[in-house]
């Protein structure tokens, strides 16, 4: 037992908001923040806000829960305002909502980590509305989160967040790719720009160059274009048992992210040029990075990949505005899952 | 459109890795972690480790999901060794877990974020495998989880991790507070330490005393005792149906969180010094901080708070070893809902 009594410094902290973490603050961000989160309550949210768990009715045994974990990478660097960082809130909950679509699962719930070096109610609150106004868009109950203001591990200025989200899907319609064939088509699903990922890359290519001017506006504003949430366009083919597979292509891009949704023995061959590529990527482009590397790194104009029947092709394409054939499974031969892009 | 393209510069990134993103590094940690998670899988499990949402059986119509996002603070700036970071996963795990054992759920599966400013893969892997572990020795699969290298948004060195739970509940058995009524029983039981709250402020004062030896170790190390975990004692006095509400002891204190579980009018009024305070907490208070910030910021001695009838308080201490009375629940009258503190 050591119970020696120290006297007290001059420069220690008298209280936890001279340590850095301001309870005042904290309070004042959820009050402003309880409204949009109110307005994402689905008819099967129970409990109040501020609990420490937060209630959703299971939808019932023969469905199965899909989870997805995700950040935003630091797209978030980039933001200088309140309604970019409502954007930001926006991108995470999209990012997740398409990641658990891949095995056709649809929004049950969805909570959010948050982490500041300083912490601003109005900012973080700008932060939550833009994931309320995506989970109230998409369905999904926004029911907790946690926020944290740590000046010790986050540099100036700086802030992070994490998305959690949890949907269902009853068992005869899961999605694992298992139905995936030789021969079935790839439809590409343009993406918006970066979406979430190769921000720590492409901001370093373009540090110099973020006011100038690209399409309607800065290339800043071009690389916070939305992360592109691709529920609403896929619900009809889910529904229709159109879609054999769905590769979200994220960190990784089509190599790393199209074989998580193929069969063992089976690659993709895809024709890249296929696809018309947002303006920012010849710009990333014109940088003369190898070209597989750009294609690890960027989704390269491609958000989404879906696998179908070749003779539901036709079908697939019509429900799918802006979509294009961009290749085929075939059988692997050699290491390469993903064939056609160097 | 903008499509001009910008020579070279020489210090510009190369690829990916150059820009501080090592995709290497980050396959190299899902290897060492891999096997660690399969040892969580449940019964329910769904699916493959790498698919983009992890599935799980839901456990039908009649139960309810409760959910709950948390973080360990700043007491990851603790650590030092791969051992400790492993308690640093433990210690989230069990702060989730006892966060939704308070609506009297049982855990179904987990989810990590991590990121760091430069990802170690032995490092992260240690961390997951706390982690594993925890989850493994409470039920619980760890499903799924982001990895996020970004030494723009973390300072030199550091690292933070976010935890996401996922438990069940049978509807008839949702604990809410809603039962607790004047003159139920408070009983107190023991933390460990700290837990995962306060550190800005105790690292602060501590700073210079790390290496001080306290009880069997040094300050640093007393500091990073794990974040204990109330499942397993509490299971029995959840299934016979013993306690009115539970209040997990985390950031905010007594005072910010019994109130939590109370229903609206009611107060808590508490006994503090019926509870021994572990050593750590006496050397804190030797800084002579106001005794309510301290209640405010710290746990000082209970992690978790049981409301139950005062017929079963005997029941009740039984069943949890080194668990004491610290209260009882009394009209509320006033703007304090915690008496006893100052």
């Amino acid at each position: 037992m050591h119970d020696e009594v120290s006297p007290i410094k001059q420069d220690l902290p008298r209280s936890y908001a001279q340590a850095g973490v301001d309870i005042a603050k904290a309070e004042r961000t959820i009050a402003l923040l309880r409204a949009g989160v109110h307005a994402t309550a689905r008819e099967a949210t129970v409990g109040a806000f501020g609990a420490f768990g937060a209630a959703v009715r299971s939808p019932g045994s023969d469905h199965l829960l899909v989870s997805s974990a995700d950040g935003v990478g630091t797209k978030v660097c980039l933001v200088r305002t309140e309604a970019e960082a409502a954007g930001i809130g926006r991108d995470l909950v999209h990012h997740c909502i398409n990641d658990i679509l891949t095995c056709g699962a649809r929004p049950l719930f969805f909570l959010d980590y948050l982490a500041f070096s300083q912490l601003e109610p109005s900012f973080a609150a700008a932060l939550v509305s833009g994931m309320a106004n995506a989970c109230a868009a998409h369905g999904c109950a926004l029911v907790g989160g946690e926020t944290a203001q740590m000046p010790d591990l986050y540099r100036e200025g700086a802030f992070d967040v994490a998305g959690f989200i949890v949907g269902t899907v009853s068992a005869d319609r899961f999605l694992d790719g298992s139905s995936i064939r030789v021969g079935d088509s790839l439809v590409g699903i343009a993406s918006a720009g970066l979406h979430t990922n190769g921000y720590s890359l492409a901001r370093r290519l373009l540090a110099d160059r973020l006011e100038e001017p690209l399409g309607s506006g800065s290339i800043r504003q071009v690389l916070l274009a939305e992360h592109r949430c691709y529920l609403q366009e896929l619900a009809p083919v889910l529904d229709e048992g159109l879609a054999h597979g769905l590769a979200h292509i994220t960190g990784g891009g089509l190599p790393g992210n199209v074989p998580r949704m193929l069969p063992e023995g089976l690659a993709a061959n895809v024709h890249i040029e296929a696809m018309p590529r947002p303006a920012i990527f010849e710009v990333l482009l014109g940088y003369g990075l190898d070209r597989e590397e750009m294609y690890r790194t960027f989704n390269m104009g491609i958000g989404m990949v879906v696998a179908c029947s070749p003779k539901n092709l036709e079908v697939v394409l019509e429900a799918l505005p802006g979509a294009l054939p961009i290749g085929e499974v075939v059988e692997q031969r050699g290491a390469q899952r993903v064939v056609g892009i160097s």
